[in-house]
């Protein structure tokens, strides 16, 4: 199915990795998996520059390309090898709607974010030779794969820094995320996943949109009308309906929406501790990299509290809170002062040898 | 149209005051309006002893009843004369379900804040002939209320106590309970309000309801499964899931959908700056009732310091925050420590002397 949302000329240049079958954790497999990056800078002989982005919720690498990374940042291609992976099911990666056969549409398979994980080391190893990364960082999805990585296989990274996420989901992230997913299927033009386009889809996509912007921002970011401040292109908004449809919901509408449910579905079940037969403080005292937990101080359903809780079960680990009135959506670094305390906090952590 | 849930039976009782046709601020009027209300103590001879409660969003008379009203409490009815007044649309009071002709369901007026509060004082002087009330007290929705009584009418507020709400409705206010609304309409049961039952809509009630869990709650709420101490009757909750179902969803899918849209439209547009051209701080600066503004620590759209910047404009007032874990939520009264909070501020209150 054709969505023009998912095309270079709307993300950004990508390659494409051919897997080969992959088998899930939840059962079933891809065949063929097609893992969509993109990467920045060259990778050194000693081939211990590499850092891997996994991407979050609805996302691809382009967010991370135009916010964080670039020269005298951080993340500067420079002196980095810097690999933006896109998780299975975004959409550019393997995903319902580009697939065909008997994993086409309704009938994609259940991915777990163990899978997304297992994938981006064969194609770190496979394409690339790394056996080694100086650094994972990811927000929000892209933290639960920054935690899945730090514990599934301790031995090949050096340094974490999950950003607004969690190693464990919470139930009310749960809940929260089901919300999400009714407003889509609800809609009758949903069709079971059955729809000819995503556009048959609008009003579950527009009512989807509607609920992030009450949960993705903050009470805080609406009451001073951060929104204001907002450029997109020469586009400046007016009012708080305006943002509204023309940002928030504009966005969404364009999302393919098995995309969206298959990536829900994955985050609802984000767990560490699936390695540890539940034990939440055993499967985080097995993570050997230096780690900065990153939360959003007005983040509404990450909350500081809930990472700081899990960053205290990592042994060799520090708790940076980032400011952003922006709360979750913050991530998309609509503020130059969350944007800098960003790369001051990934300066001092890949300075800090290990 | 018949909905059990709307009956002495199920919320207790309460007896009706007729207060003639009605004329709306919105335009249009309510031929005949009802107001619902239910009374606890005996007005003195003075008519010194009067305690107004107006009520919350999808809320009755009976919370107030049952969880804050009883000797040797604040709201204690050897002392006081109660009066709890439910709002206009709550089902109980006239609303779209129990209406006929002209203002049945879907052609069911708009009602604001401000049609509650003179009817409600309509039906005070008329049917009791009280001028004056030692406090106007309510949660939420009932804050609302209980702001435009101290705005509009102030020589009849002696005290107030606005809990979990605001004067001037936010604008994540707006956008949540826009969520609240679209969940119900977008089911095709609704049917544009002319459904035959309120059994037709019930995927949207569900829907409505889990975005409630997501924002009426906490997140801590949740993370320490505090729903496992709440019981109802003989009844225990397993799971979160079962918790949600069988507790959260279960109430709301006896409510009439319409009741909860005319209620969710009016609490969207709540704003005492409605009298003083946009002004806030020249409106809450008409207050001169003695007022404790008493916000929830977790509330999640309410949150304090929204009801703190409003404190801070109202010339006699304290800011007395409440601690739920339980957020918006907590105005259930699911916590001891919680209603000896509320309490002891009410006590504190209804000793000041004005």
């Amino acid at each position: 199915m054709q969505n023009d949302f998912y095309t270079p000329e709307v993300q950004g240049a990508y390659e494409l990795h051919d897997i080969g079958d992959f088998d899930l954790e939840e059962g079933g497999s891809i065949p063929g998996l097609q893992l969509a990056y993109a990467t920045y800078g060259e990778l050194n002989e000693a081939k211990d520059n590499a850092i891997l982005i996994p991407t979050w919720f609805s996302g691809t690498h382009q967010t991370w390309e135009l916010a964080y990374i670039g020269p005298g940042r951080a993340l500067d291609p420079s002196r980095w090898f810097i690999v933006v992976v896109n998780q299975i099911g975004n959409g550019l990666s393997t995903s319902p709607h580009n697939s065909t056969g008997p994993i086409a549409m309704s009938k994609f398979p259940k991915v777990r974010i163990g899978d997304d994980v297992r994938a981006q080391r064969q194609l770190l190893v496979d394409r690339f030779g790394i056996e080694r990364l100086a650094l994972v960082v990811g927000g929000s999805m892209g933290a639960q794969q920054t935690y899945e990585w730090a514990v599934r296989f301790p031995e090949m990274v050096l340094r974490a820094a999950p950003l607004a996420g969690t190693a464990q989901n919470t139930p009310h992230d749960f809940l929260f995320t089901k919300t999400l997913m009714d407003a889509i299927t609800s809609d009758p033009g949903f069709q079971g996943g059955e729809y000819s386009s995503h556009t048959e889809v609008a009003d579950g996509l527009r009512r989807h949109a509607d609920i992030w912007a009450v949960l993705g921002l903050s009470t805080e970011f609406w009451k001073t009308e951060f929104w204001r401040g907002i450029e997109v292109g020469d586009t400046r908004f007016a009012t708080t309906e305006d943002f509204l449809e023309n940002f928030i919901e504009a966005v969404f509408l364009q999302m393919d929406p098995n995309a969206l449910l298959t990536m829900a579905w994955k985050w609802q079940r984000g767990d560490v501790a699936r390695h540890t037969g539940g034990d939440l403080a055993q499967a985080l005292g097995r993570i050997t990299a230096k780690t900065f937990v990153m939360p959003i101080d007005e983040d509404m359903f990450f909350p500081p509290r809930d990472c700081a809780a899990e960053q205290a079960l990592i042994p060799n680990s520090e708790l940076r809170t980032l400011p952003s009135v922006c709360g979750h959506f913050g991530l998309f670094g609509f503020e130059q002062s969350y944007l800098a305390e960003v790369d001051r906090n990934l300066s001092d952590l890949l300075e800090t040898p290990v």
